[in-house]
């Protein structure tokens, strides 16, 4: 006969019966084929009502625990699996998360965007239209591709920032760069071999990886990557940031430009993904015209993401397939679902089409130009200022600096740990140690606090006098 | 000496000039080191502004179709590769997008929600309220694993509701479990053999095929997935929906828990993805435990979507790594960025936290029993009634029936989809024919017009009564 205590049940008193009756099956002191007390007898013998145990029971056999023939009663089932698994739990609870980013004062290492930029308002007030106004669109699911609207929104602002003429289908936005990779990847195949640049951006050498794809470095010279390079590389995909290289600024020249495409249009199978990241901050001029644009062969990718311009929080990329890349895309993986919530597509998209996305840019090229002149300023009229070069650039959200030190650049950025300053150098950014990058840092502005700057220099330099 | 037609400038002056140049530059008329005129003679002879051809002349250095030589003046730069690449553009813009959704009145075969069931305003008020009280957290990057408020949300959501204790670091947010199933292959690796369901969710085996991926099927009896034949596909992954199976509904009973588990156990490597995409509209009694929660050797881990329970246009997932995965995910795959937008993040663990959630599940819960036996109850008195047979099922936004017909499966469909009706049958998610399924059809009723139903019910008669 079962016996439990009833006064220890929390919660209704059915589950604490099912749970009971449960652990003694688990544990083995009821043996299976055992025939369980029919409801009437269970329930009378523990003032219980003869419900509470129908429920528990009918719990039990939908979970499996217990069968029921009928006209003859409940029975324990077999659960012969358990006896096989070892009864001492092997659980752990041992959790080593990756510690949040560690405590400097100042950091000149990323390029996130300061916070007060973001345009909170008008985005509050586009969400709640968009919540209040398109309630129908917002439960639709979208295409794989994304809503029509935002890629029209895409479309007609890279036509009129950047001269690009796209067809809104050609576009495929995804919750950020990282994501879109791995789809292209299952687009162009993950038997090619892939080139990046040496310097380069790190992550995406281990995104690579990950996917375990064979993945080569084509050295750079101050055009670029070199054509060469890539041809030693045997690669036939050429990931590349032609605007404004990261670290190094450079934008690549016309005459590299048209031997790139070149080269991808000497075989079959070969593309070039042009990241152009961070194209919006180009500080004087015209935008640079986009590889894609010149391209006449449908040999290029182009991707781009709102998270330099916008916020990185707000997970929005895109990328523009050329025509028979995106047909292929609509044949083979348009089973996927968009990665973006609706919500967030209808925002950005009338924020585009608005015009408070343009807005915003101009807004923020002014401040980075300011900001990029005020630390240059503070630079050379601080100590630092004799004892370093900054190097032209006119595009970005960073520029670099050679320092004038007979210390190596692991002892600078060791030092300046210490004193609670973060930097990185351009070396960090190569395969293998580079002697053309040495005493080259890289001089992050777009989330800095002016206030602090003057300090900063002065550590920087007493960090490079240092015996 | 150039000569432009200055009339036709639209826009600025400068970017026609540098239009103007640069084109003559690509075609040819200007060759490689020629001597452009001097900014001053050449403002001078047109007319214009030496600051209009000075800001022409920069943008064509910076983007290298022109250099400098100190004190000597402008020259054209040397584009061999333009020289290289086909004459004739290779552009196509012919692009096949496939085709929105086709014209059916009643739809049997999708089990997306009905957009009237989402919550709007409680939704409204709450992205209201993260965007007015959050400013400062919406802008920092989440961790890869989502914010630690969401994951917290989740874990006491699924102590309340699933009576799992889960440590919020175990869980991975994505946006979308199909994002989360690529996630889960670089975690695991591309090397390995995974087995999905015979019959089972067709998007599975593309998704995995896609990532070039072993994918095996291992067939189902009424308990679910065969022990058997995990062993004869030779698979390390097991991937399967053991709370409740699309489409036969099946719910694995604990024997056949234990045993899938004791497999995965015997061997190291191998793993079981439990997938619990519709566990929270379990109708009647409580929602039957998780394989996770029984797992005592870190061998599952638990998928689960908003997609279903909220909307599927808002593309929030979560995965639920046992500790040693956890720690290799952070170790190998930290570096990759979250990919669920920040102010969808905190909304929805307001959602939760504020208890809305729930709310909501007990609500949709309510509608879906209705809806369930009110379709039942149309289908009973309609003629169908006399010629299909319901089967049992307790769970989940569908159930299935059993039509007695002479007429094959596709002849049932093919008939429907010419009254604009669709519906799938159980046969179409097997790979390849299967005896045991014939004539079983799946009744979707998680968004249907239920003043339809009589006329449905009409239809599908008239369809397996016709020779």
């Amino acid at each position: 006969m079962l016996t439990y205590d009833f006064q220890k049940a929390e919660g209704p008193m059915y589950a604490y019966v099912y749970q009971c009756i449960k652990e003694d099956i688990i544990k083995g002191n009821l043996q299976p084929g055992e025939k369980l007390p029919s409801k009437r007898t269970f329930a009378h013998n523990n003032g219980i009502s003869t419900i509470t145990i129908q429920n528990a029971y009918d719990q039990l056999i939908s979970e499996g625990y217990v069968y029921t023939l009928p006209k003859r009663g409940y029975y324990v089932a077999k659960i012969e699996g358990i006896r096989r698994l070892p009864k001492e739990a092997g659980i752990s609870l041992d959790i080593h998360v990756p510690e949040e980013k560690e405590n400097y004062w100042a950091d000149l290492s990323n390029n996130h965007m300061n916070p007060d930029n973001f345009p909170f308002s008008v985005w509050a007030k586009l969400s709640r239209e968009t919540i209040s106004k398109k309630s129908s669109e917002l439960m639709e699911v979208s295409p794989t591709g994304g809503t029509f609207e935002l890629r029209q929104a895409i479309a007609e602002h890279l036509k009129s920032f950047r001269g690009m003429l796209v067809d809104p289908n050609q576009i495929v936005i995804g919750a950020g760069t990282e994501y879109l990779y791995g789809v292209l990847i299952q687009l162009l195949g993950y038997d090619k071999n892939y080139c990046i640049e040496n310097p380069g951006y790190q992550k995406l050498a281990k995104i690579y990886q990950q996917h375990q794809i064979t993945c080569s470095y084509g050295d750079m010279d101050e055009e670029g990557i070199m054509p060469k390079a890539l041809e030693k590389s045997k690669a036939q995909i050429a990931h590349i940031c032609p605007t404004h290289h990261f670290p190094t600024g450079i934008t690549m020249p016309a005459s590299r430009r048209y031997e790139i495409l070149a080269w991808a249009n000497e075989k079959e199978g070969r593309y070039i993904i042009e990241d152009d990241y961070d194209s919006e901050f180009r500080l004087s001029g015209k935008p640079i015209p986009t590889l894609f644009g010149i391209d006449a062969c449908e040999k290029v990718i182009y991707m781009n993401t709102f998270s330099k311009s916008l916020s990185p929080t707000i997970r929005i990329s895109y990328m523009i397939l050329p025509a028979h890349l995106a047909n292929e895309f609509y044949r083979r993986l348009s089973f996927y679902a968009c990665t973006v919530s609706n919500f967030e597509q209808y925002t950005l998209a009338e924020f585009i089409h608005q015009g408070y996305f343009e807005k915003h840019i101009n807004r923020m090229r002014l401040y980075y130009t300011r900001q990029r002149r005020q630390l240059m300023d503070i630079i050379k009229k601080s100590p630092l200022g004799e004892k370093c070069e900054i190097l032209p650039n006119h595009s970005g959200l960073h520029f670099l600096i050679k320092l004038d030190t007979g210390c190596s650049d692991r002892k600078v950025i060791e030092r300046l740990k210490k004193k609670g300053i973060r930097i990185s150098s351009v070396g960090e950014y190569y395969v293998s140690p580079n002697e053309n990058s040495r005493h080259l840092f890289i001089v992050n502005y777009s989330n800095i606090d002016m206030d602090q700057m003057e300090k900063v220099c002065e550590e920087i330099f007493q960090s490079i006098s240092e015996k």
